[in-house]
């Protein structure tokens, strides 16, 4: 069964809203760079991924052996798996399925973190009670997903700390961290040299809208765990194509700002609308909206064509709960016209 | 340690011989399929590969839910060891190095069954008595890897008695039998059904020379092993432009069929060539040429611009065995030519 949002294969739809990606499409360069890629595939991909390591080292000012690279970030949460072996994960729920769908393929038992409603399904301190030296790995997504909250960096380095005293492994997710407004002031980066058990997760997929494409990637300062990683996967797992598209993605700073630019405002705007039709809405600051409605709510904008992510079977939700992408204003604008159409005709029943 | 051959990269070259990919190039409307799917990569891939799928049941004759597709074969080859975490698992010595990667990161026994030099390493019915009530799954690669030597039906089908009695998975890694002059003598695809412990591994990447896009795929008729093995896997593991890629290759019947015909003659003038050079060279059925000569050709070839894969590394080999392509004539003609002249300078050392 699929899990995810994105299936627009065996669905008719007008717009997608289930996934979570950059609303400006792939960058014309990065296309061209892939279809050059593919001119050049009928060799074995380059196992070292050598020209777009050395770029991304410089981009991400790390050392070139910090990085390693996936068939999209996925690929990494299952070479984490297997290169830990963790008998205990800890995740926050609700949270991105495929860490604890990853733990599992090791046998791994699984402690879910309740995020609380009565909360805001904000991350606080009581985390830090439940690592314990049982605990061999933590995920959090940050900003999470579905939820769209963000971690504060004190409260992350807390956890990194205890995770470093218990011997487990943090994984932070920080796919749409590029997202945010000021990405800087929230990724764990500055942490990595002096932990060696932090592990941050990147993805090329969101912030460049390229996930037909798969290409991920992950930051670490130590060296064995990469090196374990690298055991517990193909050598050619990261296509040519994908490595192609990848270095000429970096050169999109201006593409990526124009994004963030847009993506401030209409953040507001979505969240605006959702409240005055009288969905509870988070206050995200991610590239998606989380909230909640009615349970059919996702049923019914499916029937006018637009597809949201229903988010009733992540760990620790309930029916009624949808995620929506940030997308244009001219889309938005759709969606939210849509929406009150929705409920005109659920207020005439 | 980059184990395999194709590692174009850090190396200067003209001809590259270390790997087994057709000769042909990629077929053009595959290329350009492929940058077609590039264009929709905005999009997640399709998690059924619905479109793949349906052709390639109709070309192989097999139903659609007894296909799996993976990032190249070897991703599946990981799949296949998480889904069955084999306590020992059996291995041909020498043969594909991947196999016994895959296993071993579940912490797999791995049991060599050794091919002998003075058998001219021949796949013989030895191999029965090493299938047992504790083997759990057991590779075979057919023609195998690196020798290029065909195992007769008869024999694997005893092979397969074996191990479905023992309640082993056998897995036959066919994804060289493309290249051979009639194929379907030597597919075990046709016991598929009968035995549910039988899976056949293939791959778009060598007959369709499309390495760099990674597509492989499997054919089993146990449900419940493709379900686990989908489980261990991320749901997006094959990228939108492989599938398009490969959908569009499946019409490539002239193609192929242009590729055996130029391959039966020019394995011929190989072999014959390499003989009168004085190297061993085994009478492969494949696409490549498993020969022994002396330790240090792979680094005069390589001094001269052709890189061919010394296979010292192989476990059961030791040095003065290499592996080469069959390729063009012109390319072939100019491979014997440098040959000749390394023979020349040698002599005159």
């Amino acid at each position: 069964m699929h899990k995810h949002g994105g299936d627009v294969y065996r669905q008719r739809y007008r717009m997608d809203y289930s996934v979570n990606i950059n609303p400006l499409g792939t960058p014309e360069p990065v296309m061209a760079a892939a279809c050059e890629g593919i001119r050049h595939s009928a060799q074995y991909p380059d196992v070292d991924c050598e020209a777009l390591r050395e770029k991304l080292a410089k981009a991400e000012g790390v050392k070139e052996e910090q990085l390693i690279f996936g068939n999209g970030a996925a690929d990494l949460i299952f070479s984490l798996a297997l290169a830990v072996k963790p008998k205990e994960t800890l995740v926050p729920a609700p949270t991105f399925v495929e860490y604890e769908q990853a733990v599992r393929t090791v046998d791994s038992q699984v402690v879910y973190h309740k995020l609380r409603k009565e909360n805001g399904f904000v991350l606080g301190r009581e985390i830090l009670e439940e690592i314990t030296p049982r605990t061999d790995m933590v995920f959090l997504c940050n900003p999470n997903n579905p939820t769209g909250l963000l971690a504060e960096k004190e409260l992350l380095l807390e956890i990194l700390e205890k995770c470093a005293a218990c011997k487990a492994l943090l994984v932070i997710d920080e796919c749409f961290n590029a997202f945010l407004d000021r990405p800087e002031d929230y990724s764990m980066k500055e942490y990595m040299d002096s932990y060696p058990n932090l592990f941050i997760l990147k993805a090329f997929t969101k912030i460049y809208a390229m996930p037909g494409l798969r290409l991920g990637y992950g930051l670490c300062a130590d060296p064995a765990l990469l090196s374990r990683m690298r055991e517990a996967n193909q050598p050619w797992n990261v296509s040519i194509p994908a490595q192609y598209a990848g270095t000429a993605a970096l050169d999109e700073t201006a593409y990526v700002k124009r994004c963030r630019d847009m993506l401030s405002g209409e953040r507001d705007y979505l969240k605006k609308h959702l409240k005055e039709l009288g969905f509870q809405a988070l206050d995200s600051q991610a590239n998606y909206i989380f909230f909640h409605a009615f349970p059919e709510l996702g049923r019914e904008l499916a029937d006018r064509g637009i597809l949201i992510r229903d988010c009733s079977n992540f760990v620790g939700l309930e029916e009624g709960y949808f995620r929506i992408a940030v997308k244009t204003h001219e889309e938005n604008k759709e969606l939210i016209n849509t929406m009150k159409e929705v409920m005109k005709w659920q207020r005439q029943l």
